[in-house]
């Protein structure tokens, strides 16, 4: 099968048969040596078969003064974040350049458990997108939340090693069971040491980040300072420069990339939401954004493609040369990464037919009641405050009164029908002049109900608009519903295509400014203030966690 | 096992516990970034642990003012070439920074089959030196000689591939094969398909590049133009830059190496003396040269170590960061790569005890009876005479008289017992003034026995001193034996270590030179005469082959 495909590929590139395309004149760069290249591209049955001028072809582009460069790939993405399921996410990410993306459906897992790496699995048979995936480690990521999935353990995941689009292990976010050798931990790095292991450790440093690194991790996406990145990447893990929709390294981190460390730095998107892809883009904001920072834009080209395809041992992606999976970004500008046209798998993006979504097998995942207002009172007099900046998904900490100005309420609610009260406390950052709530089903990573409000009634309310709807985000003002985005696939993914959740959360996002709310990504920015693997201080169903000293604490200050 | 000696490893690095070896104050090559970084380096177990300051060791070195770089990996080596067992062969290497050997048991291979591919991997088990094997693909590498082995078929080579130092297939060097769709040659790149083939394809350019690299080969070390070089890199082909005892690329391929090219690019000696050894130094004396030749130091380094680590999927070797096996180079001076001190797999050379090699198992493999001198005479008049050049394995050819002056005789003698009599034809290049006779049975890559003389009765005397010493080199004038070097290890190597093999070959070349050869090594050189897959006339024991045409042709010109 593979034998007669190549041996007819062979024939093809031998000009004894035309080509399905070819690119002719392509200026195209050579990922391997960073030279730009002109002649024709031959592409027959899905792959680059030759580099040469005068082959025969069944169907030609003339794509004289454009450049071609390979297909982008994705280092580290959740798709859930994108409120889109697997064949959406394409429709959005394909236009912009990227063609294969390495996932960790680590939202979803947590959620409902093996199924939900499952529903990526299957999903990825039937994408044009290169949908890889990485098995998540951390589901539950810490004992300090409760999720729906209970703990999947080393032999819950490596079952799911076998398919042919699963890569290894996720992020390793448990940073001290690692250190410490917690068995559950290590049963993970046991069984996936002959295969490759994401990690996650922001600012790790020194003799602990060469612990880190030793236990056979290879990666992190987690660097938000130049130095921590330079040292990680000396330590062996790949630095992946992540510019998502709240947590944004790239200003910081484009210096790392050069032409020398290319080929062991990337790009990834980790949580982006539908309108960033919409407004600014995907793959290609983030190249475009390095290049304009003043990284070569060959270094930049081949860190979206080649450098994390060697990486993760993608076998022949990455790069335009024979053989290779013909993912092909025609560009009308390279020095700001405008994409003309993209080919992927050896097919022009127009001619693909991109089935709508499956959206089989969910039910309403929300199997909580909405609790009442007095429920969502938290302490008062000085307490611990959770203190969110805009663009940042790592928190500060303050000792606050409780009725300081800007300080809002924040409660988290569990969602997987055990019935648990509320968990209460207090952020700073959303704004002096809110007013009202805000609630979303999305609350990494156990996708628990969060809700940030000044007003109990109107919290209560919003979390019930939730309850009803099997997920979303509901914004609520004096009793009034003024916005809403239901996703109620796991409570996570909208079963619309990508330009109706973009409207939708174009809009939410003016209510929330209308609401006094200053954060520009409010709903992702809620969504992380439950994740108790970034620092410093975070809100789960169980309560306050202090993530450096990692343990719950009494909101009450001392 | 791995567990508990990792998390071992993990508390030396967090300070718990006191390193093996620390080197103080290093300033050591970070090869993901190029940069240089003065730090201290901790060693446990073999490994790499920290680097990073303030550790307990209990065995300290100050390397303060040193530079610091992984072991050097040669990309491609044939071990037989250097005359020494594997055992003699590392301690040859090991003091010049060579701690890792990606070697192709192909000469024992073909004299032996199987058994010799096994003798290799068994060896390896008991090194220091780090060797890993590459499956024969070409066993023989033609069908236009008679070897040992017969047909190496893909169901012999799959069963070695459980060996954890075998890595995937060596050098496939029948283009034809590749490119006519060969049913044999296939069966070994389907076999093959999932791990690295490593390729052989000199002077291949243009669309039969593309479709020779469409069969999943990944790399070329025949490289011996700049212009064929990069176009090979740039169609996927990882180029090994080869620095032999005869093949000499360095000086022509040295620009292509850049801090661009340099992770797709490495360094091999493919086949090299144990005087060129001694004299002028292994991996080091090509990065050196290249150093020398304008490559940045960085890049060199780099090349020689991670590049050929991440193309073979080498896990955790080629780099100083934790968790890596550690292979140090302590440089005296990074800029001539003057090798100060080298650290294998964590214990200082000087600390290693490196046994007396094995040579078990071999008998004498020369089948053959010499021929009278008068079966030694080839056809007379106008003939095709393949003509050498000092340093290229290369030939050109000419059509000459039989007796113009400078023309000597060609003998290739079958030694596998068949009794076929010898294949007679003319070669020019050994010299003017040359009288007598060499003989080998180092002759690639059949390895029959080969003579050059000009006179019969020397080259029958040369070839039965052969016969009787189990193989080897043998010069004879006037009927005398001026010199020879016993190699009775599959008529390939020598029981005898470095030193002793380098005195009898340094003699040789001086009774070669009074001889009146004036190449500077006519052993090899001689060696390479039957190898059918280099352009463009060889000889083997079946006759004259035009490399070009790949056909056996007559030795009398039409």
């Amino acid at each position: 099968m593979q034998r007669s495909r190549l041996l007819r590929q062979m024939d093809v590139a031998l000009g004894k048969y035309p080509c399905d395309l070819l690119l002719r004149d392509a200026t195209y760069l050579d990922v391997f040596s960073l030279r730009w290249i002109t002649t024709d591209i031959a592409v027959c049955d899905g792959h680059v078969v030759a580099v040469d001028r005068g082959l025969k072809a069944n169907q030609e582009i003339s794509v004289k003064g454009k450049s071609i460069v390979p297909g982008f790939i994705d280092a580290h993405v959740h798709v859930e974040s994108s409120m889109l399921v697997p064949g959406n996410f394409q429709k959005a990410v394909l236009p912009r350049g990227t063609t294969t993306a390495i996932c960790d459906p680590h939202e979803l897992a947590n959620v409902q458990g093996v199924s939900g790496i499952e529903y990526f699995l299957k999903a990825s048979e039937q994408l044009e997108l290169d949908l890889r995936v990485m098995l998540s480690s951390c589901v539950p990521a810490t004992d300090f939340e409760t999720n729906g999935a209970g703990h999947l353990a080393a032999s819950a995941l490596t079952p799911l090693r076998r398919h042919h689009k699963a890569l290894g292990l996720a992020e390793v976010m448990n940073v001290p069971g690692v250190l410490q050798g917690d068995t559950e931990v290590w049963d993970k790095l046991d069984a996936f040491s002959d295969g490759v292991i994401d990690g996650h450790c922001p600012l790790l440093r020194g003799s602990a980040l060469s612990a880190y690194a030793l236990a056979g991790i290879s990666s992190c996406h987690e660097s938000t300072q130049l130095d921590e990145a330079a040292e990680k990447l000396s330590k062996g893990l790949a630095v992946w420069i992540r510019e998502g929709s709240v947590a944004k390294d790239l200003n910081v981190l484009a210096p790392l990339l050069t032409v020398a460390s290319s080929a062991a730095v990337g790009f990834c998107t980790d949580d982006r939401n539908p309108l960033d892809i919409a407004t600014e883009g995907h793959l290609d904001f983030l190249i475009r954004g390095a290049i304009r920072l003043g990284v070569p834009k060959e270094a930049a080209y081949r860190a979206a493609s080649w450098s994390v395809a060697r990486h993760y041992g993608l076998k022949r992606v990455g790069a335009i040369a024979p053989g290779y999976r013909a993912d092909l970004v025609i560009l009308g500008d390279a020095e700001t990464c405008a994409v003309d046209e993209v080919i992927v798998g050896g097919k022009r993006l127009g001619d693909c037919d991109l089935p709508s979504a499956s959206i089989d097998g969910f039910g309403n995942s929300i199997r909580a009641k909405a609790p009442a207002p007095e429920a969502l009172q938290g302490p008062q007099g000085r307490v611990h405050v959770i203190v969110v900046r805009d663009g940042r998904i790592l928190t500060d900490r303050l000792v606050l009164d409780s009725l300081a100005k800007g300080v809002a309420r924040l409660s988290v609610l569990e969602r997987y029908g055990k019935g648990s009260p509320p968990a209460n406390a207090y952020v700073q950052g959303f704004g002096e002049n809110f007013r009202g709530a805000i609630a979303s089903s999305v609350g990494h990573d156990s996708h628990n109900l969060i809700v940030v409000g000044t007003d109990t009634r109107d919290m209560a309310m919003a979390l019930e608009c939730l309850v009803q709807s099997g997920g979303g985000y509901c914004l609520m003002q004096d009793g009034i519903e003024i916005g809403s985005l239901p996703l109620p696939l796991g409570g996570l993914m909208s079963a619309h295509d990508a330009p109706h959740v973009q409207i939708e959360l174009a809009k939410l996002r003016m209510a929330s400014k209308q609401m006094g709310c200053e954060l520009k990504e409010p709903f992702l920015q809620l969504a992380f203030l439950s994740l108790p693997v970034i620092p410093t201080l975070k809100l789960t169903d169980k309560g306050l966690v202090d993530v450096d000293a990692f343990k719950l604490i009494d909101v009450r200050a001392a």
